[in-house]
């Protein structure tokens, strides 16, 4: 428990050190916040997505993030083609299933994605994974529809995460009230966070953006997944502290990347609110 | 007059009680902003311009937004697809006219969409409308060249923006120095706003995103649009008094969306300007 | 010098006299920012990318901005058929080559535009400009490697780039840790600016806008280049003495763009650090 908050301060400082360069394939709502959160906690982002160049881009990358938020027929070629080829090239990828449920377009996308591509860490809410792991629902928009009751059902919630992981071969990272990390073997609940962070658009595709970062300084995806879903958390937090009188969802984007700009080491050892299950 | 205040506010409380899922095929220019805008008014954005999905998306949302903002082949088509299916289906349409009469393009992809869907509302500059009811002019880029006097020639504009709305078969809004909003019989004057709302990119393009989120809370288009002008000017004048030393347009951007957030029934019933002609 | 920052004063006026409309062909990530930053400086953006429309939107422009940070096929031929109509009509280009250098369809694209069509400006870093002047070099993602030191060896530094304007047949503004500016014959050096601005996203992409904005009201592209780049440099330090406490990247991003926003001649004159060999 104390290891993984002093694992997550080690890998905040080494992509300081390192600036590591992460591609990004993703929607034109929140690029603009993932490319500043990038950079906030220390990376370099580069946003490409033209298929003529993205094999190109992610082999000098350290990292390749594909968000599908807003897809189109380009774009998903691009998401296919340059996913392949990181996994070729042994770059770790990062899957945003922005609105997985919501068209059959996005989950037949997806499904071709998870088909031809192994991914380290997919990100998204209850309602994305589920359908990813096909525990069919209906997904409202880019907005997940189920009570993520963590807190009153975590046993079950646990097993439940467990398989998923298991089935998509991946660490799978669903945030929500409570957030739940796990590589199918290892299980984490992360406490941090603020409800009005669903007031922001983005919370999400950033968090991922964060897991692009940590996972180009780190081979444990899970170690990975669990930085970066704490940190957001936990800058949502200080970002909320921050804000001034008559500060809304505007201003809080701003104070969330800002607060992650400035995060320490002695922050995520303070505030982290991680259960560990190893 | 004072009862429009009171609907104002009742819609208000309804769009955030039922956080309607609001449906934006727009430009890549001031699309955030309008994300936010829609989260920051209590209601859900979902931004998806694929053909392969706005039949769907639009289907589960409870209002289109279409912005000509930054249009290409692949989003026209788009747009005039979800629009039908739009009218198809029931559910209510904003049309944003961004840059009508600057180039031919623009001019023809609207002219499409209006003989082959429906619009609840049209909002736009005088400059745009005038170009969409056939009264020809240039328009500069995406900005009016026109001057609304509306304070000078308040009953000719009165006449005149009625018969465009005739013409149109559509509630319009007019903004610029003094808003309009006419269904063809009622007719607006809203005095709100700032004129530095000009120097901040997208105010219309947030502007008529309210709209979409007041439009999936009534059966009046007419209400909707004098609704989401007198909010708009309402946020523009509380994040113009909340300026800090220093703040220029960027920071007026978020302070608006942020007075949104946290706009009361009583600041609409305070500050709310309308002059109405039912 | 002195005559230099009075031309700036000069033109900074001028800008909010005329709020000269100057067209973009840009990438999704930053062009929010650059919209605002345009408007911010006094000038008007119009952002239109469709190839249907670029040649009309060109024609009633007073200076077009070319950016390929998110290049694609119809983009790249969005922005050959409008340089080449903005040679003809005699309206001038700013051309941002973002990531010249790292994929080889960046280099291609950026090669076949400066092949076909004259750029009065080329904004970018040393790393993009040297693989313009066909010094190859490898770019790592959208930021450079090489450690622009024009301060240990600033006369190598002002043969080289005056070498490159030359080549290019354009003024070049190289920017850094120290920018320079040259047309081939004149070199100034400028000193303003900070570190943190590398943090932001699309520090660079806003300069170019900046430089389309100067562009719109002189005929001397070299001023337009000094004015630019001296004024972004002024408010990135302007924008940090600003920044409160617990600010980031995120907001100082807004305060860079509200620093342009408020930027007075007696600023210019009394900040700008500009060392000319004219």
């Amino acid at each position: 428990m104390n290891q993984l908050k002093i694992d997550i301060g080690t890998l905040l400082g080494k992509i300081h050190e390192s600036m590591p360069l992460v591609h990004h394939i993703t929607n034109y709502v929140t690029v603009n916040d993932c490319a500043n959160m990038t950079l906030a906690v220390g990376a370099s982002p580069v946003m490409a997505d033209s298929v003529h160049e993205v094999k190109d881009m992610v082999s000098i990358a350290s990292a390749l993030v594909i968000n599908i938020g807003t897809l189109n027929e380009a774009t998903a070629t691009s998401m296919l083609v340059a996913s392949k080829h990181a996994n070729e090239k042994g770059i770790p990828l990062v899957l945003d299933p922005v609105g997985a449920g919501a068209t059959p377009y996005r989950t037949q996308t997806i499904t071709q994605l998870l088909q031809q591509a192994n991914y380290s860490v997919i990100r998204g809410n209850l309602s994305e994974i589920k359908v990813l792991a096909g525990l069919k629902e209906q997904t409202r928009g880019v907005d997940t529809v189920t009570v993520f009751d963590a807190a009153s059902d975590r046993k079950a919630m646990q097993v439940l995460a467990k398989k998923m992981a298991q089935k998509l071969n991946a660490t799978i990272a669903i945030t929500g009230a409570v957030d739940i990390v796990t590589d199918g073997m290892r299980v984490c609940f992360i406490e941090n966070g603020r409800p009005e962070m669903a007031r922001v658009t983005g919370t999400g595709c950033m968090c991922s953006a964060l897991v692009g970062a940590f996972l180009s300084v780190t081979h444990d995806p899970f170690l990975a997944a669990v930085a970066a879903v704490a940190c957001m958390g936990i800058a949502g937090e200080l970002a909320h502290e921050n804000l001034q009188k008559h500060e809304g969802n505007a201003s809080y984007r701003n104070r969330i990347i800002d607060a992650v700009y400035h995060l320490t080491v002695e922050q995520v050892a303070e505030r982290a609110r991680i259960t560990a299950f190893l």
